[in-house]
């Protein structure tokens, strides 16, 4: 099987039918999971769950449940096979019924295996896997600045449901939460209304809501050697982990921004911040978007690219070449209690080992990157994704098996 | 000027550009104010202020530059003239930037007073407006089963940005906020991802979290007769108010649904809590989702149509002809410290007297309504909304002049 050949693999549409983005359902099997070098959608619903139950079997019988239901999900089809208004009255509906008549809409489902799962808090093993538990799968580190809500924070399981219907996207994971009933529990759930990332190179760039471009040096899917290299976890990465070959870490970044503060910062002081125009996005040593940085260009004052900015702060060049696939989305959950907006970016990203793709850049943000000052990280996690699966395959059976 | 003749009414789209939804412009000035009748758009970010300031002078001051930059935000344009990336690098700038390059995407935004603009806690007139508070306006009486936060009910101001890109219907309500700075201060706001109601005979019926088909029976843009009769307050109903006048009542409820557990209802029971069927949307009685309900027809068991269910409680027929124009938008806030989902429907109504078109129907519903037990109300308000503005008038001039 080729790589990438199922990544942004598209079902086939009903004959007849116009082929509108609205319509698109991208296959739930493959080589690796749908949701990741799959172009981002525009909506997202996350969702970190906490398993209840002390039985493998139980958990096991959920996984398998889940398979069918996202399956058919992403094919645009009811969770069940009776559906939202068939069966007996005397039954609950086996589908909730709120994306009735809804197409697929690029409906993707990633799962996800938080280190809570493998041990409790106390090292002991919970299910049996221990000890295939993957070395780099660790509750993230403390970073600077960190002002994690536990309640908004980690999990022992993780959902990300991407759609370019939001009704979609919370249907889904609405329904796997239903199926889950007495087996896991929504520990916490994030809306994103807005993708700030292109994951192809046939999208444009969105805007974050510092009002810059986002995601412009992503690594995307029409770059395999990029995502074996920063993405994919390989083959012999980890002795104890084979079943997560050909899967990716998932770290979630709950970054609420400082919205009225940095509304008051003159444009060029943002521009300085980001280490790009806000216009166009080309870095500030000239070009356009997807000009390379002149990090040696000199200004009166220093580089016309600051130290601290976020663009240098996090660039490969300075980071031993490591790069992301980041996947993010704007959020607004309404307002805090001082009147500002509690909104910012959630951010996602897919990476092949935390311990060198994300930990040490992270590190060095919160310590250096000038945009800290307008960010304050509420919500973290860390998440294996186990590679996709083949057909009668079940999520989670390479690690149950 | 006709009854309605602004409130569908478009402006002129560029020429040679794709005349599709996204597109949409919607003009800001006319005979009622936009956001009411227009074809209820897919997304909402709704805020209420609070005035922080005491100067009469400051507040008008803000009206009318939230004027200027509504007009333009509704047109596709920046908030501001010099907009996010031009004029002076040390000043910031008059636009935040997220929606540069986002065409107008059906954007309204449109404007309400609440009662304690006219008179603060004490009785004492704030503004030297108290005199003109109309005398419906007045906080919600508390509902059997009302369990209001505080912080996310009531205000001074409220504005509604609808739109069909989200990220423009938060960069109307950031710039606003950001505009109103020092004068007032956000105190509660809310998104809504998904509409529920139809305002045009144009639009199909979207669904609730329920599930079901909701807004069916509203009053559309295509009734004018029932508009001047249940929407817009007419000219000698408060000799006080005047100034409402071809305006309305803006009623907000936040009706956090008990997801999980409607989930485990039998499909029978859930179609006689709500008097329709899932699928269709038709009455028990029989027909089509726009049949009328037979309320006299008779099951094994009493009528076929539950005295208790949802659309026997609030029909006309059963509140002296009451009809409202709903605008409400499903919304999914993350999730509760239990593991249930933070969501359900954010109730919009607009009516020409909430004394007769919404306490006593809201009422009979608190009481009686078997969906009610489905239900828990967490935000409440109410707002006058003025009627729309005529060319160089800004938003409130009839009431401050």
């Amino acid at each position: 099987m080729a790589v990438g050949a199922f990544a942004a693999g598209r079902a086939t549409a009903a004959e007849g039918e116009p082929s509108t983005a609205a319509r698109d359902a991208f296959a739930f099997r493959g080589e690796h999971q749908a949701g990741i070098t799959t172009p981002a959608q525009d909506r997202l619903h996350f969702a970190a769950f906490d398993v209840t139950t002390g039985s493998r079997a139980q958990l096991v019988a959920l996984l398998k449940a889940w398979t069918v239901a996202a399956e058919r999900m992403t094919r645009g089809l009811p969770a069940g096979e009776v559906g939202p208004t068939g069966g007996d009255a005397l039954l609950p509906p086996d589908d909730t019924g709120e994306a009735i008549g809804l197409p697929a809409s690029g409906l993707t489902i990633t799962f996800g295996f938080g280190p809570t799962l493998f041990r409790d808090d106390h090292g002991r093993d919970r299910f049996g896997i221990a000890d295939r538990q993957p070395a780099a799968l660790r509750t993230l580190p403390h970073f600077p600045g960190d002002a994690l809500d536990p309640a908004a924070s980690y999990g022992d399981l993780c959902v990300q449901a991407c759609a370019d219907d939001p009704q979609v996207a919370v249907h889904a994971i609405r329904n796997l939460a239903r199926i889950g009933f007495g087996t896991v529990a929504v520990r916490w759930s994030q809306l994103g209304f807005g993708r700030t990332s292109t994951t192809s190179t046939s999208q444009s760039t969105p805007r974050n809501l510092f009002g810059f471009k986002d995601g412009t040096a992503n690594v995307k899917a029409e770059e395999p050697a990029d995502l074996a290299e920063h993405v994919w976890v390989g083959r012999g990465d980890d002795p104890r982990a084979g079943w997560l070959a050909g899967g990716s870490y998932l770290v979630t970044r709950r970054m609420n921004m400082t919205i009225e503060v940095w509304d008051r910062q003159p444009l060029g002081d943002q521009e300085g911040f980001i280490g790009r125009t806000k216009d166009t996005g080309a870095p500030l040593s000239g070009g356009t978007e997807l000009t390379e940085p002149d990090f040696s260009m000199s200004g009166s004052d220093g580089p016309v690219i600051p130290r601290d900015s976020h663009v240098r702060v996090v660039h490969p060049d300075f980071n031993g070449g490591a790069r992301m696939l980041r996947r993010g989305y704007n959020f607004v959950d309404g307002s805090d209690p001082l009147g500002g907006l509690n909104a910012g970016l959630f951010f996602i990203a897919f990476v092949r080992d935390p311990d060198t793709h994300f930990v040490p850049i992270q590190l060095k943000m919160a310590k250096v990157d000038a945009l800290m000052e307008y960010l304050k990280v509420t919500g973290s996690a860390l998440f294996a994704v186990p590679p996709g699966i083949g057909p009668g395959e079940h999520v989670g059976q390479a690690l149950f098996s």
